[in-house]
Parts: C-alpha cells; sequence; structure tokens
C-alpha cells in the first residue's frame, strides 16, 4: 500500500474528493479477457450508494460508474481500467461554515496538520465518499474472480450496533438482503431499526457497528508470508476504511481468552477431502488460506458529525462548539457493508494472482 | 508489504529460518550519520530472547546479532543493512517426528499446500523464530527515531492472558519490566504467573495474550491517506506477526459500542498547545497522527504446541494425534511484547521519513 | 515501475487508449501548497499535441487538460491529482482495416500474443497517444521543481535525425524553440526539414531520431544507489516512451571507446564552489547527482507506419502487405522531445522527494 | 527497483561493502521446488571471480557462496534465500590514502555530498564488488527459468574495447569462454590483448567496452506494458551495473539512423511458426517480448582508477592529484559481462512471473 494505491498485481488507485467534480479508480493488473460492462459494477455501487432509505445519508447521488479505458467491447484488455463517478449531488453550501473549523473526530485538524491546507468542502478526499472507488473496483474483481477461482462467494453483514449483536441461532443469510442493515438476523434488524430511529431523531447521535465478512471457497495456498500474507493484507484492507478502529480474523481479539486445547482447528481428511473440526483460524494459518471460509471482521466507530454540540476549536485557536446539520449517516457501518465485501474481493484476487506468479498455482496434495 | 519486505522508505526484508544456520534482516533506507552499534540492537534481542525465565520456552539462543554491512565506524553510511543472527541451539531432532505430520494450528499444512513441500524443522520460515530480525530491526529504528524525531518512547506491555485483565487503575509504567510478562499491573502479574505454571505443569495447555503499544510525542501529521494510513500500515504490521489474530487503534473493536457523543475526542487550544479531552482515536484520525499518543493492540492466539493431544492427519491423509513434547512457550504472548515494540518503531519511523519526502516535514498551524 | 504505474514518491498512473474516450494521468505524492492550474499544464501538452505543423501527423486533437482532483482552489491538496484528456478526433473508421492485420514494427502481434486480445482501433494502449498522459505529469512535476528545487531548468532538443547530426558548434538555446524540430542548430534544421519532406511525400519513408534532454541546477546528492540510481531511473523512463531502442546518460555508448585518462572529469575547488574540468559523466557518478548538468538522450526508431508495403500476417496466419495511409508522423522523434522533458521532469522530481526522505536533504560539505 | 532492491516477484535485494566482512543478496520470490545447492551458483561467481588472468584485478578472492535460508534438502522452498559471500582479501590498507581524497570518476565526492559521509575502503558500497552479489542471484534465477521456462540460453560477451569493434562476420559462439574477454571474435580478442597489455604497464590507462547479451528462446507474451516493459526493465538493469553509460536494445542509438521501411521486421508464418525477416527490434516490441532473440548491449566507462595521475580536491577542498597504485581491472567491461548475464537473467525470470500472474501465461494463437 502506498499513498493511493493498494493491491501487488491487482492494483486500485483512487482519487477523487466528497465535493470535486468526479471521483474514480485507476485499476491494473486486470487480467485480459474478461468480460466486463459498466452494469457488472453498477449493481455494486448500487448497493452502497446513499439515500436508499431513511437509515442512510439523505444525499442523493446517482453514482453512475463510466469505464473509460481498458475495456473494449465488453472485455478487459490487460491495460489499464479507469473507472469514473461523477459528482452530482454536491450542494458545498451545506459544508461552508466548517472552513474554518476543525470537527471533532474527523480527519480536517489532522489534514491541516500534515499538509498546512485541506480540501475542507465535505471532507475533501478524507470523507467516505473515496468508498464509492473502492466497491466500483471490488466490483471488477468480482468478475475477475469468477474467471480465475470459479466459486468464491464473498458476503458481508453487519453482526453488531452500538451494544446489540446479532444472535448467531438466528444467522440466516437469505435475510440479509432483506433489511436496511444487511443484518443476518431478522429480530436483530428490527431491533436496530427502532434504536437508530431513536438516536436520530430524538437523540441526536449516531453509534459503530462490526461487519463480517466471509469469502467462502477460496482455494488453500492463498497468501505471501511473511509480510503479505493474508490476513495481513485483509487487515490493511479494512482498517484504511474510513473509520475503521479494529480488524479481527477467525476469533480474533477473543483468541486472546482461549486455550491452546480450544482454540486447535483439529484436521481430518475424509472422502479426499481436508476437512476441520472448527474454524478458529478463520480461514488462515501462517498467513495462508486452508480452504475454510475465510472470516474478517472489522469495527466502524460512530459517526462523528452529529446533531448534538461539540466542542473544538477554530483556525486561529478560538474555542467553538461544533454542530453538523447536513445529511449524514446515523450509522456509518451500514454503508460500509459493501466497501468491506470490495475491499476483500480486492485483496484475495490479488493473492490469487500473486500466488500464481510464485508457485504458479500448482498445490501441495495430500494422500 | 510484499513477500518479505515491509515498509515504504525504512524497509526491512527478513530471511532465515527456525533450524538454518542463521536469520536476519536486511534493513534499507537508513538515514546516514547516525550513531550504531550492535549493543544498540543487542538490549532488543535480549528482551525478546527465549529461556530467560520459567514462562519462556527454554530453547537457548544467544541471539547474538551481528551488523555485516551499511555502518562505518559506528555511524550508518545510508547504505543496506545486514543483521545477522546465527541459530546455536537448533537441536533439529526434537522436530524430525514431524516431517510427515501437520500441526494442528501450525502453517504446516498450509505451507504444504501452497508450496508443495516444507522446511518441517521447528517450523521453517513460520516460526515465531522470524520475530528476532524484526526486533533487530526495530533496534535500527529505535536508533533512527533518536535521530530524526527525539523525544518518541514506544513502549509494549501485555494488558490480558486469557481471560484475565490488567486493571487500569493499577497501571504503572514503572512495573512493566519488573516482571516476567512486561505486566503493567503487578496483582495481575502474579495471578498470571500462578494460572500459566498451572497451565504449563498440570492442565498440559496454553493460553492467548493482547498487547497493548504505546507511542508518546509521535508528532502531528504522519501518516499517508488513503492507503498508507498510519493506522493501515501499524494493523498490517501487527497482524503479520505470528499468531496475531486482531488488531485496534484506540478504542478498537469496542468503538461499535460508543456512540458518537461518547467517543468524540473534544478539542482545545491551550498554552498554545492543541489537546484533547480524551482519545478514543487512538492517536489516529484520517490516517494521520493528531499528536495524542498513538495506542495500538494485538491479539496473540494460544501457542498451538501443547502437551494435550490433539487430531490431525498425516501427509498420506492418515489420522494422526499430535502431541507436542518440544521446548514451546506457554503463552507465546510474552515474547511478542519486544515484536509488537519493535514493528510499532519501524512503522513509526517509515511514516516519518514518508511524510518529509512529500510535505518536506512541514507542518500546518494553529492561530 | 509496475505496469501502468512509475514513480518512487511522486507516482505517475497513466490509463487510457488511442481511440478510447478519453485518456489520462493519476499524480500520487505530489507535495502540497503548489500552486497548479490546467493552464500550467496546458502549455506542455500544447508542445506536444499533434496536427501543428507538415512534420507532424494531422490528428487533430485539442489535448485539453483537466484537472478532476487533488487541487482546491488552484492550490495542491497533497491528494492524488487526476488529469484528463478527452479524446475529440477519433476517426476510427481510419483503422478499421486492421483489426485482422498485424502491422509490423509495431505492437499489435506482441499485444495478441501476451492478452489473447487488443484493442486495435489505432495501436489501443500501445499508442504513443499515451505520452500525452505523461506530459500533463511532467507539467504537474515541473510546478513542484519550482517550489522544492527553484532554478532547475529541464530543456529537450533534437541532435539527430536519420544520419544527420546537428553541429555542436552552431548550438543555441535560442534557436530550439524556433523551428518545427526543436533543433539547436538552425541550420541542421533546415535540412531536416528538406530531407522530411522528401521523405514522406517521395520516398513514402519514415525516419528516426536522437533526443537529447538536459537538465540544469539539479542539486548535488539525488539519486538512491544502487538500484534507484538516477541515471537507471532516468534510462527506465526514457525506455518506457513508446520507439525508444537506446538511452544514453553524458558519454553514453561512446563512453567504450575512451581511455580512463580521458574520461576523467577532474575536479576542482574554486570560490567556495566545486566545479569539474568536463561533463563526460552527464553529471551522474555512482547513481548520483553531482551538480553538472544531467545529460541522457534516446534514440527513436522510425514511425513504423508508413506508405511503402511492407509484409506481414493476419490473425489467421495467412501473409498481406500493410500500407499505413493513415495520419503519422514521419519522424515521431519530433514529438517525443516534449515527452522526453516530462519524464525527466518526473524522475528528477521523484529523486529529490525520495532523497529528502532518507537524508532530509542536508548535504556533505567540502571545505 | 528501490534502493537496494530489484525486481517484481523475483525481487533481489543486496547489500555489502567492498571491505567489510561479506556482501550477499536476498533473493524473494522464488519459486518453490527448484532444485539449488551453492555449487550452481558458485560456477557463475567463478566466472566473475577476480584474480583469474593478467587482464583483471589482482585481488584475490575465493568469493565463496553460502546459502544461509530459503533451500531445504537442496530444494527452493519458495521462502527468501540468502547467498552470502565472505570478503578475505581485503588489505584495506590499500585504500587507507583515499579517506581525505575524492577520487575523479568515481562516486566518492557524490556519496559524500549525498550522505555526507562515506565508507572510503575501496569504494564501500560504490565498488563493483557489489556486482557479485547479483551473480549469486542470476544463478537462482538461470535454475529457476529451467523449470519454469526450459530452454532458454542467455549469453553475454564483448563486442567492443575501446575502439575496436569486433568483426560480425568471425562471430563464433563457441570462441566466448576461450579467451580471457568473453570475445566471439578470436582475432579480436588477440588484438584486444595486446592492446590491453600496452594500456595497462605501458600507458598507464584503462579503457571502456561495449557488452552484449543475447536471450534465445524467451518466450513471446513477456513484458508488462507500459512502465514495466521488458525492455524498460532491462534497460534500467543494465544501467545499475557500475560504469555503465548507455544502454541499447537490438539497432539501439543506431535506430536514428535507419528508414521505416528499412527498420521494419517483416512478419512471416512458416510451417506453424511465427518468424521475423530480420530483427532490428532486438525481440522487443511495445515492451513484449516477440519471440525473436532479445538483444541488449550496454556500454561500460573506462575504469577511473589509474596510474596516471588526474587532479581533484581533498575534504577540506585543497587541490591534490590522484594516481590509483591498487589492484584494478585496465579493462572492467570484462568483468561486467557475467554480471550483464546476471541482470538479463533476473529481468527475464522476474518478467515471466509476473506474466503468469497477471494472464496466466496463457497466449493468444494465430491461424
Amino acid at each position: 500500500m502506498s499513498y493511493n494505491t493498494f493491491g501487488h498485481i491487482f492494483r486500485t488507485t483512487t482519487w477523487g474528493e466528497s465535493h470535486g467534480p468526479a471521483l474514480g479508480a485507476t485499476v491494473d493488473g486486470v487480467p485480459p479477457g474478461v468480460p466486463l460492462t459498466p452494469e457488472m459494477i453498477q449493481v455494486w455501487l448500487d448497493k452502497r450508494k446513499p439515500g436508499q432509505n431513511k437509515n442512510t445519508t439523505q444525499r442523493n447521488e446517482p453514482d453512475a460508474v463510466k469505464i473509460l479505458s481498458g475495456v473494449f467491447e465488453d472485455t478487459t484488455t490487460g491495460t489499464s481500467i479507469q473507472l469514473m463517478i461523477e459528482n452530482t449531488d454536491q450542494r458545498s453550501k451545506d459544508y461552508g461554515n466548517i472552513a474554518q473549523t476543525f470537527r471533532p473526530g474527523h480527519a480536517d485538524l489532522a489534514y491541516h496538520q500534515k499538509y498546512g491546507l485541506r480540501d475542507y468542502r465535505g471532507g475533501g478526499r478524507s470523507s467516505a465518499r473515496e468508498t464509492a472507488a473502492r466497491v466500483a473496483s471490488g466490483g471488477v474483481a468480482r468478475e475477475v474472480l469468477k474467471q480465475v477461482a470459479p466459486g468464491i462467494e464473498i458476503k458481508g453483514y453487519m453482526v453488531q450496533m452500538g451494544e446489540k449483536t446479532i444472535d448467531r441461532d438466528r444467522f440466516d443469510w437469505a435475510t440479509i438482503d432483506q433489511n436496511d442493515f444487511w443484518c443476518p438476523d431478522a429480530a436483530a434488524a428490527q431491533e436496530w431499526e427502532d434504536y437508530l430511529g431513536w438516536l436520530r431523531k430524538d437523540d441526536h447521535n449516531s453509534v459503530g457497528a462490526i461487519i463480517e465478512v466471509v469469502a467462502r471457497n477460496v482455494p488453500a495456498g492463498i497468501g505471501a508470508p511473511v509480510y503479505a500474507k493474508l490476513d495481513t493484507d485483509l487487515a490493511a484492507a479494512m482498517m484504511s476504511i474510513n473509520a475503521v478502529k479494529g480488524v479481527e480474523i477467525g476469533e480474533g481479539m477473543n483468541a486472546a481468552a482461549l486455550t491452546g486445547r480450544d482454540n486447535a482447528d483439529e484436521i481430518f481428511y475424509e472422502n479426499g477431502e481436508i476437512c476441520y473440526g472448527s474454524n478458529h483460524a478463520g480461514g488462515i494459518l501462517g498467513g495462508i488460506s486452508t480452504g475454510q471460509d475465510v472470516v474478517v471482521r472489522f469495527a466502524v466507530k460512530p459517526t462523528s458529525s452529529i446533531l448534538s454540540p461539540r466542542r473544538s476549536i477554530l483556525m486561529d485557536g478560538s474555542p467553538t462548539e461544533v454542530v453538523t446539520k447536513g445529511r449524514h449517516d446515523p450509522c456509518v457501518g451500514i454503508r460500509a457493508v459493501p466497501v468491506g465485501e470490495a475491499m476483500a474481493a480486492c485483496v484475495i484476487l490479488d493473492h490469487i494472482l500473486l500466488d500464481r506468479a510464485q508457485t504458479g498455482g500448482v498445490r501441495g496434495q495430500i494422500g
């Protein structure tokens, strides 16, 4: 990872600010011969798009993606793909009052301290709007995965909002797409809806969340020890998303509480297949995929932009109070779900390509 | 990060296996003119060295570092520094019985699946012995930091072993170096000692841990958004350490449970200094250091090598039971403390150098 | 360098095909606070622009650059800058007949062999049209150089066309911008004009050229031995330009013919300044700038698209003859002059930034 | 390329100074399962080794390579390989008088200006002794090439010494290994021998050379446009070798003198094979290998260390005369032959691995 680029082989470089004319991603290292149309990418952008329900920001952006290069006759050519999303609903006047103000919890002051100046319109480059470009790149990654590793499924969902977690016994894959929260537990989704409504309207507050992303059917052998491990790159990918403060693989932080006897994923060989008695490891050992489900979780802090006043300073150092009246998500974790999925897709594809560079994709066998 | 190298400017490439003749690190991008002797590095290796007390492995390695290049007349020249540590206590016979066995929880099977073969002696490259090279590089980073950003202090300690956490009210910096666990809470250290003794001798088991690393006096403005954020690189650095399953910055996973009002670190300007009402952010916003303490935590899973039998398979797929009688740490988290410190030192130095490339180190001011 | 990106700190990623909707460059690592407008970049694109006189292709492209990100209120913010140039004069029918044909000397067959398919319209990604994006990035580099290393001048010119070289005794900086060939020798320019007119109209042929780029006032100490030497990166930069087949620093290939006594650039110290008796080295020793003029030359092969028939094959392997009737430069070397300048500007800036990362820009003194 | 590392996938990081205890290379990205012993590498080091005849330096170094990691039971494991060569004949007293002196044509002053200090013993890191590490890495590359692209042959030879070129009509592959100059023309070799003897003994002088490296049977389709082209990376690799001032692919600088009609390599399809009427391109078009011989040439300047006095300055700026009495090659070009071969092997292997990452090694067909 380097400034605005991530990936080893499948490399994504993003650009654009919240209130500039456009934003986008240059996607490099894409294998040639993969069918690709804007529509294939748009479906994922639509999933992240703001303004879709009352639980996310009312900013209204179509987030329509254009492919400007790297695709010829609806097929990738192996050259760099430019994906552009024009900003249409910029309303920069909503943000004009913050030119002199550093919003607590945002990157305003940090950008000022680093760069000496900043594009203060909607957070500029530090806005989560940048993640639209990631989702677009993730859409490309998914189409490539269909060709180079068919069968991989990558699915994200929320498992916690505030202090309220899902009940794993009620986990239902089919439920995820049927509520505003990408929640696999219908009862929890209802509870969250009530809670978030109260938080937003009555408490003028916001709340954090935990997102889990699972990748199924990832072939064993992916990951490059010791500094480009699959879990290392997933951790970097998730931590680079706006507002993320923690990343876990498998048992995650809870691994500390376990004993070696409990944590061991025992290994069996049945019907010509390697299988495991459990998946505490989250599908990754020594930085390499084991063939089990790859499980990654990340925590998103509560939206910093809230209607409740918080104390801060102006450019000249004088004190102020910040109350954010703009259109903001009360729980940014919701829209982080497709972003986490996209990052996982990019990282997994990247590692499949990186692995075939070194090993040629040939695998050690058992039996 | 790429295979065996990490860092943007201050780049560390490690090499070596658990039971090969030697291991080491090539450290590149080191500023010239920095005083450096083997002794300055050795002090950190001694901290990580095995066999120092009954709570860590009884493998007896002096881990004496040699500087083979990049230093002239005890001063760095700006060229690549080679640090070599010879393996002396290899006893490969301890491990001979595992040539055909895949140990559960270890990378044995994953390496086999990726590479088709593996150096099975002590885990080969996947052994935590590799972290000695990181600690050596961290020793170099610390000496450079003294020159380029004097005043930075980086300190790691354990905050949880198994289910037993420290009591933050008893936190005492001075206590950390006075027990076998780098524990800042003397009472917890005693409790851990009793527990670990029982686990090792009576329960034939092991346990996980959480380590926290704090960096104080990191200048504001360090970190490169959006894909080489300071927290992104810290997350990658920690997750790349053997057995780590989770990484947190500031509130970490707990950020999910907070509301925006509670999580806001309010900003003040007093006596010409920016200060904050709290540090939920762990010293990093938008991927950039704020000048507050940088706080990172990571969870280390329990040692997979235990005396209790676990089920697994042999190369031919037939079932077996694995009981590890070698010399192993009952809680690898203990020796992960100096490793986490070293990684933090490397990442922070790297970002200071990277930042002066782009910004020249000049900062936006307040007031 | 990696696929579509070059540079260590000041990194340029280009995208776009000859006949796609647009092409451009994502420029990363730009220091903040640098004044930048589209007009500052446009002046260099205008220099490269086709259709300006009868000696270059009659394709008519305005090559108007737009800045889509990374600049706020006409100042760089330190975030990634997107430069976009829309293609307006695409006339893809000119090229339709080559869908099945591999043009000799072009990359058609090589792309087919590598990727299995290609965008055949005007060479697609292999078209020299890609160099417009480099020139745009070079325009950014020049503005940054004004801030970080004022006084640097980078100037390119042609020193040979076909077998006709300039006379160094007639070298005149002022002449360079006064003829169609960026030629510093007015007499040679006239000779070239006559020759090229005959080649194009009567001989249906094309011809190669040698371009020299000189950078003056580059500070001593720039360049990163041993694999990112200043000359190494200049060589890579120039060799990556379409149709370039050779690169020289200082004496270049002629260094082979010299003796050590003749080649030595003797060193003097006069009036507090280091100076040299000659500049056979081209301003670079050990990969590091010496403070003398940096001198790099590169040879551009003759345009492969000519009106004279050349034998080749079709997709099915059957023989054909290729005659190119499109609008092509009879000597692509002419328009390579601003491209070489741009690459030099990017590389020199990149190394100034890279150097201040490692050394902080502090220099060893004499006396 | 970055400081002390080159390569995308097959990455070599070198370390060590002329008069330090040892030097070496960390070789990363090596495919697993490749047979490798020190002897396989030693054969190439022996070719470069000093003191083998009167035409090269009389410094006597066995240059015995040790493999410290990455190889298990004489087979690569896929982990980083450490190659170490201990310095035995250091005689640093030969160089003691230059601590205060900047030798003209050497990197002494440039290193001082960049780093503020330098290891003056034998040039330290800027010594061509570093190339031993490259040759060792090249030895690894050759063994890997045998597995991943059998049939590739890489051979270097000298084609010019001073003003004396070989006669291509007398070119004989078998002759190359039968003289001290790796010269394919026996008559030229004799002429060079006489000339060099006079230069060294009577004229107290040195001379430059041109080396050509040819790679046969490189598969078509290797090379990553547009900034990691095969020729781009070869140019960088060769230019990074000490004393190299020019690099050419195919016609090289002479391409400028040709017309498009003459330069066209016409394409034919005969007996199911693509073939060409000529190879002006040097086997590379659009940065991608065509399947023809890859031909690269580079010019090495004359050794700067000569017995004839040259004027220079001391650290305090005062004038001096430099006469080098140490053991030096009168024509460093001779020993650059195996270095050029090694760099070509590394680059070609790297690109084969990089290509299979993106394209999977599948190729477009004809017919």
